[in-house]
């Protein structure tokens, strides 16, 4: 048997947990430092926002990535069912007007709405009653873990345990306890940025409305409940997305310093907090009736970027966000983790030898840390990007008309012509490839947009020297209008 | 009083007790993990190389900034005494042939070879002798500080102490424990990275020679010893530092993978060390008897650059290697954190306020940080680039002709115009305002060949349209050669 011990029961971990344990010779035991949430009553969900040292998001936007990864292990519709669809940006702005951005090109193309707590417990129970092969020991925390596999727990109890395993996999988060023991034992790049934004979690409840039987029930306080909601200010925004329980959760972020930063609206005056959002967010501030109390009680999260290099080093390998977490703005984290997972189950599925497991093992993870951290670290970059496309709603003219152009060539040409989005959101290619493909589109977007224009200025011209042109600009130009 | 607490009795963590000590009302504790030096009769030097956990160069050359602090403490004088002067780089070339590459325009610009174990030692009396405000506590092991200063530490007898501190300064080198306590307290961006680069340290030891006197008197191996002599063979390099005892300590960088990797060369195998030495250089392989046995036994370095941003969280602040590890490439990691500590002296003596320590202290400490950080992170792009500069000697003649100008334009202009290394070197201007001041400067002396070369042009088409213009030709081109 390969031994194979998993540091985390979070997202990633759970998720790699399933995949290995489809192999038959392996035996996986996961470390979980927090108590096992089934014997806990206190805690109303061990794995949601109010018992974590680190304040972890609630909802969680599912892709295309996330749902291959559930899918092997015959868990998607399951998840898909509980979700609620998100196939298109909401964006409300100052004056109240609503601007629907469709994500895909048709609804099948879309994001889910999905509480963290109920993804990683449908995960938990698929791994307590599939296998036996997977044990998962709650209250564990790591102390240290050597390049051998040795590792070292200490347990709720304060008792001491020390095992040997042939692989440890770290998926124990941004703030990864395997990594900062690994950080010790090589020549290993590492690097953690924070952005100037932090967040907050608020709720925009269920409301009550008398339907057409003439019943009261339950329904979402926002029209349009089928989306990710948006209020794009600039250098802070609001979003919101859908609950199976008719309400929202929104989170704002804004700069801890600054205009309409942190700093400026004192969580202790109730009075800042309305009026900042009776100013910004004059719409949604009616549907927030706890909002001076959710804003005193939640804790500004901070936003982390961390990359490391290489993942691996002798029997040890980061996985998820311990090995590179990511800024929330692609939606792209869990997903991304998930991906992790798929790509070095299938990794090891390539590379496995019954006969020399040991070696082949070693070399598979060598592999997969590889190659995948390029993929995360385009996926760095484009979640640190992606900010301004969502906190901006004062993109110029024409890079709306690009977009458009772009979303035309995607439609005419849909086997060789994909936005970017759509190639992060819905497909499983690799993200570096994603942003190369996107970048080479782009100059074909240029060029074509050089000749239709040059070409449309030459016949302009020529029909306004034979007069009658005017009324083609004037069409042309409303064109260009949003 | 005002408690201070230093961690770290090295380089940086010496000279900033001896400069704190000026303030009358300051009180330090220097607290440093190995055991006190005059109590251990094993070791031969407990700051040079043999004991300390992470390895560390035994030669180092000094320049400007470092003396500049020595004076401040009045020991400038005792250190330069012992030091021996570098005022040129000697280049050894394949062939043999020596190239003098004079570091400054006059001998009085000058590295100086010095020891760290002797620089530590005189910096380690000096507190010592002359200061009942500092106190040295050896043996001790931080292990963990918080933001209100207080700090616990594990003693040589396995006994705990927990004192509170007004400023605990973290001048605990590249693999700082105050960096790794401080990072879980805030929101502070830090990255290491590595360079595919190691060192390995080996020994030209002094020869006998008779003298005019017909006496057999101990001398260097190499001729011109006053200089900092370099190998230069592209991917790896041989460097060779004086020492007072006619020795000289040389250093192999070399890729730990590829052409003249180590992992080419192993150290187990003395043919192969043989033969690589014969290969690269054989000019100084006859002068290194113990070569095999010093590669065998010599662990090959790493080289890290360390990045931090804040340096300071509440009452932690960090300083030297412990905020901003470098390269050696550039000499500058004493120099850098010797002027860390000066220019938090002088902040502090700008700032401090007898009736409001406390205040003036912390407002001291963040602006010290915020600017200084400037001139780090400027030395460590610094220190990277340059060992291009060191381990090459193919530059293009276009490259030296430029050198050559530049070099021009400082003797003409000495107070407007200095190259780069020389502002590094022999300057005390912050890192950052040096490269800005290079990158104008180099823009003049572009501009200026432009309008020389082109009149040259001009002349020389004119004159050689009227005949006899050949042998100008024949004369500048004989100008661009080496």
């Amino acid at each position: 048997m390969i031994k194979i011990a998993i540091v985390g029961a979070g997202l990633a971990g759970s998720m790699i947990a399933g995949l290995l344990d489809k192999f038959p010779n392996f035996e996986i035991t996961v470390y979980e430092k927090r108590p096992n949430p089934n014997q806990d009553d206190n805690s109303s969900g061990v794995f949601g926002h109010s018992t974590s040292a680190v304040k972890r998001s609630i909802n969680l936007a599912l892709s295309h990535r996330g749902i291959l990864a559930l899918k092997e292990l015959g868990l998607a519709d399951t998840v898909l069912e509980t979700a609620i669809k998100m196939p298109r940006r909401v964006i409300h702005e100052l004056d109240g007007t609503e601007i629907f951005q469709p994500y895909g090109r048709s609804e099948e193309e879309t994001l889910y709405s999905i509480s963290r707590e109920y993804i990683n417990n449908v995960l938990a129970d698929y791994i307590q009653t599939n296998s036996k092969k997977v044990k998962i020991l709650y209250g564990y925390t790591l102390q240290w873990v050597d390049k051998e596999g040795k590792c070292a727990f200490l347990t709720a109890d304060g008792e001491w345990e020390q095992t040997v395993y042939d692989l440890v996999i770290g998926a124990d988060g941004a703030y990864s306890a395997v990594r900062e023991n690994m950080l010790k034992l090589g020549r290993i790049d590492f690097s953690r940025h924070y952005i100037p934004h932090g967040y907050k979690e608020l709720t925009i409840p269920a409301i009550k409305r008398t339907n057409e039987a003439g019943e009261v029930v339950e329904d979402y306080a926002l029209p349009h409940h089928e989306g990710l909601h948006i209020w794009p200010r600039g250098e802070f925004m609001l979003i919101a997305l859908p609950n199976p329980d008719k309400s929202f959760t929104a989170t704002l972020f804004a700069p801890f310093q600054g205009r309409g930063g942190f700093d400026s609206i004192d969580s202790n005056n109730p009075e800042q907090i309305i009026e900042h959002f009776q100013h910004y967010f004059p719409d949604v501030y009616p549907l927030m009736p706890e909002l001076t109390i959710d804003y005193h009680d939640n804790v500004v999260g901070s936003l982390v970027t961390v990359r490391t290099n290489p993942w691996n080093v002798g029997k040890i390998l980061l996985i998820g966000d311990a090995a590179h977490a990511v800024v929330p703005f692609f939606g792209q984290g869990m997903n991304c983790a998930f991906q992790d997972a798929l790509v070095l189950y299938n990794t090891l599925r390539g590379y496995f030898d019954e006969i020399k497991p040991q070696q082949s093992l070693a070399k598979a993870v060598t592999e997969f840390a590889k190659e995948r951290v390029l993929a995360t670290n385009a996926l760095a970059d484009l979640s640190l990007a992606h900010y301004h496309d969502m906190a901006s709603n004062t993109a110029s003219y024409w890079y709306l008309f690009k977009k458009r152009v772009e979303n035309g060539f995607s439609v005419l040409f849909p086997k060789v012509f994909q936005p970017l989005y759509q190639m992060v959101a819905f497909t499983s290619m690799p993200y570096h490839e994603a942003i190369s493909r996107a970048n080479q589109q782009e100059v074909w977007v240029e060029r074509t947009l050089t000749v239709v224009g040059g070409s449309l200025l030459l016949a302009g011209g020529y029909l306004y020297l034979n007069g009658g042109g005017k009324s083609f600009f004037n069409r042309f130009s409303h064109l260009l209008k949003r």
